[in-house]
């Protein structure tokens, strides 16, 4: 595939394309220099691939960025003298810009539009509210259908579910694994929900893209690097979720890790911290939204059922979550809480995640968003 | 003045009543008790006065709570084998129940209906939803002047100002005092708004309060226990402030040395805890308003100022605030934040604020509230 | 009193003697400025009680502090261009040099060599490690004497006891007061043991001050202004306990508070900070020790009671602040902790205060010191 | 290899094997139970191998505990009436117990004798402390060399030195992988130090394992639960890293993972928690020994680079952690830290790290250790 053909379908796809994968990554302490090629109005996509093999050309990556008004290429590598003169003289460029976060492609800098992603019947970002509902783990067929109806029937568009579980303790149920996947796939089917879906290690990234409509990258792998490279190497849009302890440079990070393998679909999910506060399981920050939608272009999720870890409290934090402008939400619901085999607690009945929606949709709607 | 005569003012003024302070604080340890003394719908209020006297004769405390549908009497102190058949014989009652949490006159157990507390112009708890604006400190007559009128025109119902300033240093401004607390009142004269101001030692209390609608308590003088007992021995309301690593439990027992001296208008202030976040101040967990809500009937105030410590994150907060429920919002606003004596950088500009107002008012219109 | 008579006297009672409280505290934001006035080797009383004045009449507020090498004179106060010339010009100035830290009498810029303050029996820095065992309230004269009798025994140093406590609840027992004191004066007349005990208030200042040796500044009221102001004016040693949530710098600016009103003798106690961490009370972070003595010349309190608060980690902890180079512990031990009216679990027993005593003598004369 | 021959080795190599992977992990919730089967003083072999088939036959998994009064047989599995009847009735058996820790070989209910790893010339546990030194990243064969002999000359133990490193950023250094595995394994030869490593990844473990003596995980992948059974399926030794915001049940849960495939060589790493200070890069809190050596039999390494952050903190925090029964040290050192690639803020140079020996040294044998 050429590049102007990566850059065509690009278009349609996901508005970060990497182009090649030369960039060796034994690079020197502190040598890493990103740039901004800013592209003319009037540039061709001659000119834009060309300027992208010119960027590759003297070892950097290339990312191709189509925003509303202005093409960019992100262009991230070692640190060089000559660099920003090789650039400038290339035809079409309107002005090279230095990347100052320690995040390039992820950066708002790079791309000031917000990124909206589409995965099947679920859209986040922009003026829609996604919701994802549906139980901790998958358990059985009845239980996931169950959920997976009643988060239809209340107007949500993603189903979460978990087939591989990564628990505390050894001896906690595992997830159903495969099984789990196909029991997903199918209410999938019936319902036209979205799959959400967990993947914990890089041999099973294949399989579990194979299924899933997003990986999810739960928060106790946020920094497992491997992992993130290998879920940005599949065509599979990704949910990242904040680690407990992690600073906000450091998730960002954890984001470009998987945008620098050419994966642009990155959610981030803001899933609560830990601190002192032991009446919730996490404290949930909202400014979290504010904060990251002022550094990076990538679209949020709040997670309030892990973030507070009662479900008598997740109804409220959605409702303000939507105020403070999250681009989707996803919250645990359970056909059965007491009957969970994880995460029971924390779960909403049918009825409670009806009602949750319908007073989100009103907060939505009265800023303007549709739920 | 009798216990009748309080307790037919108590209807008017404030709903929790402390007849008399008779109890010793030498108590052992685990030895206090509470109960709450349920009188039957229809109990006079002489059978209302003589229970209270002979809660106060087995040398409990009594507090009188006048519900909406029910009067009961919080009666706390040493624990001992007779007390809860002694208060059965009274006439009038009902039932006796224990108060499970460590708060007694503070908890829901005691009294169902959220507490609306009204301090001038500002009216906090209920379906209005109060607003209080203006500078960290007060600097000059001019200064504070502007602040006043541009709260008026936003609809605000609360002046905030320091006139006492905690700093963290010594050397650093140290408010205007008893100056800058004549300057509140006065524009309190010009614009009607209740004047919320600072209190921080014993021997200013007096001063304070004889300026003030609402004495507020910071964050770092939340378990200075002397300074707690010293406001609940006023008329005026509280706005007790969340210490920045207090746990709830903390929290509700600070308003409960208040409410223990027999002032019962407290408002709770969750303004942010310390957590490892560097990018924001302080970390505002918005889940504190249900939790409270759900253990308390008091009402709750939000800071996002404090909460987050940078301007550009402080409307988004306030918003997704009063989403969630918050009886009130706290915000610093200064004519030109930039000169600010202290705090400016997370105070809004007058026309911030006015837009923050608005939207705020959006979200609490949506929810059925009034602003 | 002279500046030479106070200059003399200051050789043997403490090292930082402020001259005279002229300068106002209503200084603009970030005016504040410090200025470190070295005298020469050689400089008499009369040149050092000139340089004094100089710098008071330069409306600068004075701190005099002989060090083993060389006089300084700590100039604080409103930043004008003129002060450095102004007090370059005094007979026997060395140099000029900038306080670069926002703490200035308290920092070690102006005072490299260690602070060791003496109180009765009790000296805290230098070569001698402190021990301060006793209950954490006084409960009776038996069970204080008896605690006190153990401390001698062990081969404390000071014994500590609270008769004004902070506690959580209202409810809880709230000190012997008075009482309390007269106990611990019996105690200090019988054993000799320096008294450590806590004031709550500036209004008890002068009370608990006739009767302690060591004026205890609790961890909830580090950031009471005017209660560390309060102590600033009194003649008795100070213990300043760490806010559960302060940081190093709001730690060593409180100091500066007390300092700044002309009491040096400021001993800080490392105590605990709040974290995520549940299986101790606090998380006790000993590295406080070295980042303190980087710092600052004031000795350094370890208190591993409250620090884990429970007593099995007590005495680890103990050995490994004697270690790291703690000037002085603060341990609680009750005669019988299972009856203790507060902090029972956290209280050592006589057996394991001595056991521990033996155990911190072992690492004390390894590293050179005595204890 | 029969249960017996396994027993039999299990004597001089490590004192808990796992018999047989039989257990399926799809336990359902809560349903999981630990017990120890105390065999009789006089067992046979014959009679703890037919005692271990029993174990399994019934569906658990067996561990075989052999410590120096006793052997007993750890069985873990799906909980059921008739078990513990069944387990007793098999010969030799002295008594069942229940195993109340939800971590069941880790805990010290199982084995009260704390376990002693070797690895090479490395001795973990016991009357020795162990000292690991070396740098953050394998930079040169030259490099790595000069740390290696510093750290030999100074009388460590152990070598560290990252070949596949976790960077936060993708943009830098990530390691000279198994270039750098090599020089470690050259530097053992000469040294005859032991070779600590980092493995990231469940596809590096057999090449890592390959050249380490122990394999660490680092506190990223303290929850990556394949990398965890992965290493747990090696002979190597493990040093496992608490994840910073990991509380102490998660932490022992990891180990157990790890041991729950039969390597019980773990060894477990305090390297401080995220908390609001900033002064230091991690709060490192101490007080886990004592509690981790009052829950489990493994050993505990304490790492005073990343706790603190600082080079200047590390020795203080060495020699403290060396007091408190720390059984080994791992400390980051550089031939010259200025020109690191990684971490240089917080290593020690060598005559710095020879220094820190030298007081480590006097601690240890000042409470009867060796070093």
């Amino acid at each position: 595939m050429t590049i102007s053909e990566i850059l065509l379908e690009a278009e349609f796809k996901t508005p970060v394309v990497r182009v090649q994968k030369t960039v060796t990554k034994h690079l020197n302490k502190g040598s890493v220099e990103g740039m901004i090629v800013v592209m003319k109005s009037g540039a061709t996509a001659e000119e834009i691939s060309a300027m992208a093999l010119r960027v590759e050309s003297l070892g950097l990556k290339a990312h191709i960025i189509k925003g509303t008004e202005r093409t960019v290429i992100a262009a991230v590598g070692e640190k060089r003298e000559t660099t920003k003169e090789a650039l400038a003289a290339g035809a079409g460029v309107a002005e090279i810009l230095p990347i100052l976060a320690p995040y390039k492609v992820a950066s708002k800098e790079v791309k000031p539009e917000p990124t909206i992603i589409t995965a099947g019947s679920l859209v986040v970002g922009g003026n829609a509210v996604g919701m994802i509902g549906g139980p901790c783990s998958v358990e059985s067929e009845e239980q996931l259908m169950e959920a997976a109806r009643a988060v239809k029937a209340a107007g949500g568009t993603g189903l979460r579910g978990g087939a591989f579980k990564p628990r505390t303790s050894p001896y906690s149920f595992q997830g159903m694994k495969e099984e789990g996947l196909k029991i997903l796939a199918n209410a999938r089917e019936e319902t036209g929900l979205a799959v959400v879906t967990e993947v914990l290690a890089t041999e099973d990234v294949d399989l579990v893209a194979s299924y899933a409509d997003v990986l999810q990258i739960g928060a106790r792998n946020m920094q497992n690097y491997r992992l993130l490279e290998a879920v940005g190497n599949t065509e599979c849009a990704v949910m990242l979720k904040r680690g407990a302890s992690a600073t906000m440079d450091e998730f960002l990070l954890a984001a470009e890790y998987i945008m620098n393998e050419g994966n642009a679909r990155v959610m981030l999910c803001e899933r609560g911290i830990r601190t002192f506060e032991s009446h919730t399981r996490f404290t949930l920050p909202l400014a979290s939204v504010t904060y990251l939608k002022d550094k990076t272009h990538l679209p949020i999720v709040i997670d309030p059922s892990h973030g507070t870890g009662h479900a008598y409290l997740v109804p409220d934090m959605a409702v303000a979550a939507v105020a403070i402008g999250a681009d989707a939400l996803i919250i645990e619901m359970h056909p059965r809480p007491e009957e969970a085999m994880s995460d029971g607690y924390q779960s909403l009945t049918p009825e409670q995640f009806q009602d949750t929606m319908d007073r989100c949709r009103t907060i939505a709607n009265a800023i303007g968003k549709q739920m």
